[in-house]
């Protein structure tokens, strides 16, 4: 399959100060974006892609002096792919506050000439969406023809239908919940804790000590990992395969496959991450729950986006966001009468899955693409 | 129900040296213990009870001048409870490497005149299981009622039926597993890493720098922690609640209960736990297999447990030791035409639940032990 070939990232700055949830705003900030594929005339083809944890607007293509650099769901977006870029116009942006070019923690404080570490403001999904709406309006494009997005970029198009939903026609989202269980707020504060614990994290302001609290990050992006896969495809993976062919008997080295696997993980991420962001991309998640205004109401949240159409997909395996919790936002879409279809997809890879290449799902998300694009004509 | 009362430990101290799987030796070693009811003329009535992870010799009863000092399943063993101390002599036993008296890595190394720390040797289900069984012969007692244990518990009971099978009747066997899945290893690994990776750990020699890895310990027991709640019972305790009325907007600071929750946990822990008996006890659980021996059939395993009787229970909500793992052991078992009752309990607490007050868990432990005791004549 065609891959859209070479990329290279966009920016774009805002003046106005973006007014956020938590009522601080970010002033003078930067967006970087990505795009593929061409808009047509009247502008209608347009999808916006959100992105999850630790990915970034770097979607689809390669960078032309990075060997390796294809973006985080390559597999799904380029020529004849399910998002097909011969007919779609697709959008990805980075967020205020991740690490991967728009205005982040790293970044200068203008208030203090500083970088702001912990004195980043928080951000929320909600504020994402924002930043992303402006995006689009500076973009010239009216109307969405969808918002996808799979976990916290789930999340993300499911605001978008509560906040701008005359801006969009389509809502895809994959892997996602309506809110984040006690469980899954429970595994950010431990993965929290092990990065603000970390000597090396300075309060927060570790890049003027010249420092990275690697530690933290580690530990973090290990328990992540694990709840990233389902049991059974870690124990098909590695089981209890041992790294050398006689036990050690060390509390220390390495003695199974999976843990030497979770430690290149951790080692990996730590090396290109950064902490302040994973702070405030964690928080992201537990914040949001838009249902919470609506006395934990979820279907009357949703009574916003009753202009919008749904394609929610769930996996089986999934044990972070459960499908259980896909067929919550369905519930709240039926009760408002919402043109709402479901795929809950059969597959080994637990919340791994919706970056993967399964034929069924792709199978989904291709059908509903297409039907996306033939209804609007392109 | 009535308790057993105050209650003392005791120490039995140990010239030979135990030898270990690892090949090294335990030289000059005690094990602390304590005892319940009263043991008969025959010596028929002995049910050894093997701890968990953070558990000890303490199983029921209470220190006289400790308040709130209840032995840690003082629910089940006592006069008139599960395990009636009116009938059966119950002996619980901490294993050598804990942290609760029995000789470990707090304590003095022959070699060195030096703490152990880290070069405490590698302890696994099996030593603990030979330590036990020279201390249950020097209590005189030639056959066990039964052995009884929980999680790591359970273990050891299944151990002892591999090991010394004509030295007890019955085991009993709860909310364990015939090993850990890689998933299992997983989060054990993670929580060494958290402790490991502390400065304050000092490769294992903290107690000379008079400083204890609390960051790590706090990390690890959080982990830990998520792990022994089911994901229901932790939505129902917790859920989304807040600790304050109003959202903090902070990545630091506690916003939602289950953090306070998980937090205090942590801490407690970090009080009274070890850093290095930590890193060996999650290492014994990832070592024990009995299945490896005999290339992964763990019928074959328990052939040698054809004299036995088994009661095994799990827990429909445990995800740490699924009702699947028990029913792996109850397979092996019925593959040898072992008699083996098996229950697997409808209760909402996940892992958690062995330590609980279930009242259709505990009617399968009273019914299995009176029937102990009749057989037994006493």
């Amino acid at each position: 399959m065609a891959s859209v070939g070479y990329v290279s990232p966009q920016r774009m700055h805002f003046a106005d100060a973006l007014p956020l949830r938590s009522g601080a705003t970010l002033r003078d900030y930067t967006l970087v974006y990505e795009t593929y594929g061409t808009l047509n005339a009247d502008k209608s083809n347009a999808v916006l892609v959100c992105h999850a944890l630790n990915a970034s607007h770097h979607v689809a293509g390669e960078y032309a002096d990075t060997p390796r650099s294809e973006g985080w769901w390559d597999n799904l977006v380029g020529p004849g792919k399910p998002l097909d870029t011969d007919r779609f116009f697709v959008i990805g942006v980075n967020n205020p506050g991740s690490c991967f070019g728009s205005t982040g923690p790293m970044h200068l404080n203008p208030d203090t000439g500083k970088p702001y570490g912990a004195d980043f403001p928080v951000v929320t999904v909600e504020d994402w969406v924002d930043a992303q709406a402006l995006l689009i309006e500076r973009l010239g494009i009216t109307q969405l023809a969808a918002v996808l997005g799979g976990s916290l970029g789930g999340m993300q198009a499911l605001a978008w239908t509560l906040r701008y939903p005359e801006r969009l026609r389509h809502c895809v989202a994959v892997a996602t919940a309506p809110n984040l269980s006690a469980q899954n707020i429970a595994f950010n504060e431990v993965a929290r804790r092990a990065i603000v614990t970390d000597p090396d994290f300075h309060s927060g302001h570790f890049y003027e000590h010249g420092v990275v609290p690697k530690r933290g990050l580690r530990v973090a992006r290990m328990i992540g990992h694990i709840t990233y896969l389902s049991d059974d495809s870690m124990e098909e993976k590695f089981g209890r395969a041992l790294r050398s062919a006689e036990l050690g008997y060390s509390t220390q080295d390495i003695e199974f496959q999976i843990e030497s696997y979770l430690r290149h993980q951790g080692e990996k991420f730590s090396e290109y991450f950064d902490a302040n962001t994973y702070l405030l991309i964690t928080r992201a998640l537990d914040y949001f729950d838009p249902a919470a205004a609506h006395g934990g109401n979820l279907s009357k949240a949703f009574a916003a986006a009753r202009q919008n159409r749904f394609l929610v997909v769930s996996f089986t395996t999934d044990w972070r966001f459960s499908a259980a919790r896909s067929r919550e936002i369905v519930k709240a879409l039926v009760d408002n009468r919402i043109a709402a279809s479901y795929a809950e997809i059969a597959a080994p890879h637990g919340h791994d899955a919706f970056l993967l290449e399964d034929p069924r799902y792709h199978g989904v998300m291709r059908a509903y693409f297409a039907r996306i694009a033939t209804e609007g004509g392109f």
